[in-house]
């Protein structure tokens, strides 16, 4: 059985002066394969990812191991203990209102340096030193002046420091109510194909702070700077923000199609010797971020949603019906609410009480087979 | 068809100095029946009450009325557009913590009074009389000066007001994720039979500040005061808090067997002429207030809730798993709960993640058949 | 200098599994005085006393002590850092509602039945049996079954064990925007007199769930039933609930007075040996608890509040304006607001922005010197 | 006394369906002068706006006036009645985190499009065909689908709609706690000068969803176009964000002050005939964007805040002092916290409670006189 060390990183401190730590997980491969990163529920109320993290290590504790596996469960110490009522506040900073997952850092101008100067290094040696380069970047940030760095920013290096260390960077989420779905990289839409998610939505190269592209933003980018120069250079990192269904709830036989899901990837990327996980066959369904259309409310009310979440959508259908009671006898109570594009409706708001405005579904546009 | 007539009140006002109304729809019956007074919303997030109004106004305007009846959706204004992140916090006051519905009214001392100098009256000019007293006594409050009155506390009164015009009070809820149950006064035990409810709890003589309770203590204790004087006079009113399932959803279908459950009852009650409701036949299960007994969760970590509600659990079964990430290697990650009382599960929490000592369960316990 | 001894007592576990301890320090007498126990932030913004309480301590470990002496910063783990936006919401149980200051524990029949069985107990026996009795009680709660307890109560509990150890206790509060004042049990009139400050609320034996409530009610209580039995017996227990000031800030020269106010009071109770504290001169103004007086905003607006904390106004006087903006046009936009009463201003609501109903501020009535 | 008409704008609907809508004032002038668009209140703690807003009206119904003026306080009707505890939680969408300040819609294309088009256009037909252009682009977004707008867009740009057909644009806000200050586009610092604000901070031409940002980067890139074809246009256009000092208070006085800086600003820009308002003689302090340094805590605590505000300190100074209770014995409880740059402080947190990483103070660096 592999051996499993736990170290506790401290990311911050609570205004009674107590640490805030986050328990890592490491298991060791024989240094011949892909290295990985996956963490957990950094946004507080989508807590699957800790279940998930749990039957992983069920798993990877008996597999041989090429690669070596660092695992983050309860990445966000404020985040996921931020209660307001009986929900977990944790999408935001509740001081600052800072979605917690755009607090990566990415800096172009190492990217361009680093091509420009790069030109006599091997392909090995390049990634040897632009990994090193994209860490030694987080951690004089970490390691300069502590008023320099907001209470987001810290906990965010902290683990991106983890994540640049690794080839294949897994970061797992979930939606308010919501379906399974995936955000790949366009690059790297040929594996996304070994994980069981029905629905994967292609990313372009562009920055937005969140922890996926913290990761392959600046190999994409170095990629796209040296295909200028006139070099072949594969990008040798993969990362995924994994959107495991609903938020607020555990469930452990979910989790554990979740984990064989991750391992049948890993398992195609060569992290493990002589293991059998493959992917399921299944119908998958991609759309590209530009095509993923968020619907708000078209008035306040409350909402029956009538579109499942996965299904398939006409233009014209009724997704949802709009109770309206303070205007009963002035106008129809009851308004279907309807969408004019064939689509697939991904994840809907977590409660039936809406503003206008307020985001209603999430849909998949412009699909076609992956 | 009937007239509806809708009248909005105004309940208070908010910093920018716009009212706060509340919509009331009535319609008349021919005098000869008992009134009713149906709320929904009172608490923010338990939307489920306004559809149910919404399905009983559909049938109430088609069908033969003895007694009047006034309905109340959204009967909390603030709290029912009280956001943080996506779920309503509508249970308290955002500003105090005070629960909206433990702010009606009871004046102990007006019973006792009306008791000892009513001995003469006959039983209708007692209701009459009594009626009309406690009216007034809400009456006092609204009118007196506006700086003794806290914001809950004239929302509260105000509705009450209302609620006192009538025979039959149904105060509409529901629990976080819940099955539904009925609280019923245990003199009312025997009309409890008439909701299509299979859970009711009954409930003693105190006032602990909701509305049903405001409603019938007065009564109930009126007539304990008269039978100590010797006097036999019935409670001729009856209250209930309808708890319709879960929070933070609503459901039309689902609304129309909650609308057709309460025309059953009241139907029973005589409200109509020729109406064809009748109650299901099911197997109702009893209980007493002081057996519904909270589970706290005896430690932090995320939960997968395991005894389903309704459900019947037996003493030593595992009603929830908690996995606790922080301590993979150092303890058993994954801890089963147990209940050590043979139980009927009426409602969870809505989140996976707990504090120690969150409530975690409700139970029925010592249930026996209606 | 006297050896001060820190325990870090667990009195939770958050979601993400980790402990929530409150750090206990103590300072040893020679036993020939009354032990002292002084908590602080149980409310999350109100974190004066924490400062007050360093500013003790750096005296307390030069004095000469007779009794010993048990203070706690940070008494509450989860108030202390819950934010929301800017401020810290920690007034009450996010979740629930609940002030975490009405959730401790009082057992009246613990009273009645002690107070039978212990005639023939001198009181020396009689003091040290019932503080005994309260411990006991305490501790069955916290040892019982962990899923019995709630949140808040775990809390409390872990806290009042300790006060109950006490023969004095302080427990240190703020009010929102406030002049400092004090809560005194009636029979410690003349005590009062010997804090630093001017406003003194003077409070019944009735238990409402706070902490000094919880100190002394027992002991109260005792004491009238043993007066009912003929017997004359002193209450041996002094607890007070010191108000600082306002909350969401420190001071730390404002905290060396309040704490200079405290060991005048404690010298006056022989903690020390030959310590100088003396109280101030100053004219106390006290007020009975029926007569403290909540002024709730008349309508909703924007307010400047004109009243000065500690301030005597007069029956009529303009205590704030109200402006509201919503209404230039159609009505007189700026409101005097007056209080009918002479009286003293005690301290306002912390924003400017008032719903109807929002409670602007409290003010003692029918004061009379201390 | 002029004439002022009030109009109230629905910008949204709550979850009860009731409207939200926000107060529109208007004084019309002779035409012979350029209108002005005044907000206040955009976030819901910073009330102070509607105040000067209220000074301002009554001095400007004396006037006589050239241009026409538009007033809107309570912009933003959820952001001024979000409550959490006492707190006002309105800076940004209690839903999603997002500021209610970085809504405002900016289309460069626009600016591109219409320059190439427009170099037959005297300036005069240029100035009024492009403020059509922002409107029409504003426009056709308030008046597309429903449901592609989210809540807080639909606010912004109903203000942003009335803040176009205005030639100066003031957007009044607050800091939390904090000194008077301007924000002004770098071309028009000279204008910064008739405002009553010692401290004025210059910003670049970068859109970055702000009101003011939204009201001038289009005309001074518009202006930076034309230049770059040869032509000499002078930006027809000002906008500030005007920081009246701290949040969650209201002063009339204070109000008064301001409103007669604004009214010295706008008698400069010929907004009156005959009106004798002048700027204050005062010091002026300048700081470019690049230099406003946010210092972050470097530990969690209780602070004590040392520099005022306003005031200029030197490197090295101590700033605040942090107060660490769970410590006390194993380090130094008491931390001064110092800034290695001459500065001036200009705003701080609102609160005592720090974690690690809060915004504790922000400086103006490298000042300059205006």
């Amino acid at each position: 059985m592999n051996h499993i060390e736990q170290q506790n990183i401290q990311v911050g401190e609570i205004a009674n002066g107590l640490p805030l730590s986050i328990p890592v997980y490491r298991l060791k491969g024989d240094g011949s394969g892909k290295s990985v990163y996956i963490q957990a529920n950094m946004h507080g109320a989508e807590v699957q990812g800790n279940a998930v993290i749990y039957q992983l290590l069920e798993q990877l504790k008996m597999l041989d191991l090429r690669g070596d596996i660092t695992l983050v469960p309860y990445a966000n110490p404020i985040g996921c203990n931020q209660k307001s009522g009986e929900f977990t506040l944790g999408r935001f900073d509740p001081i600052t209102g800072v979605n917690w997952n755009r607090l990566y850092h990415f800096n172009t101008e190492l990217v361009s340096e680093f091509a420009e100067r790069s030109s006599n290094l091997s392909d090995e040696q390049l990634r040897h030193e632009f990994k090193a380069a994209l860490e030694a970047e987080v951690d004089t940030r970490l390691n300069g002046p502590a008023h320099k760095l907001a209470t987001g920013k810290r906990i965010a290096l902290n683990l991106q420091k983890l994540a640049h260390q690794a080839d294949i960077v897994l970061d797992l989420h979930t939606g308010p109510i919501s379906a399974k779905h995936l955000y790949a990289p366009e690059y790297a839409r040929d594996s996304a194909r070994y994980f069981d998610i029905e629905h994967v939505l292609l990313i372009p190269n562009e920055f937005d702070g969140a922890m996926d592209e913290a990761a392959f933003c600046p190999w994409w980018q170095l990629q796209e700077q040296l295909a200028q120069q006139g070099r072949d250079f594969a990008v040798p990192v993969e990362a995924y923000t994994v959107e495991l269904g609903s938020q607020e709830r555990i469930d452990l036989d979910d989790a554990l199609e979740d984990a064989n899901s991750i391992l049948s990837y890993l398992n195609y990327q060569g992290v493990f010797k002589d293991a059998h996980y493959t992917p399921k066959v299944m119908q998958r369904h991609a759309c590209y971020l530009k095509d993923y259309v968020a619907y708000y409310a078209p008035m306040g009310g409350m909402v029956q949603y009538k579109a499942k979440l996965g299904e398939h959508v006409k233009a014209g259908d009724t997704i949802a019906h709009i109770l309206r009671m303070e205007r009963y006898l002035s106008e129809e109570p009851l308004h279907p609410v309807k969408f004019n594009q064939d689509a697939i409706a991904i994840l809907h708001f977590a409660s039936a009480s809406v503003n206008q405005g307020t985001e209603l579904y999430k849909f998949f546009t412009n699909t076609f087979d992956l």
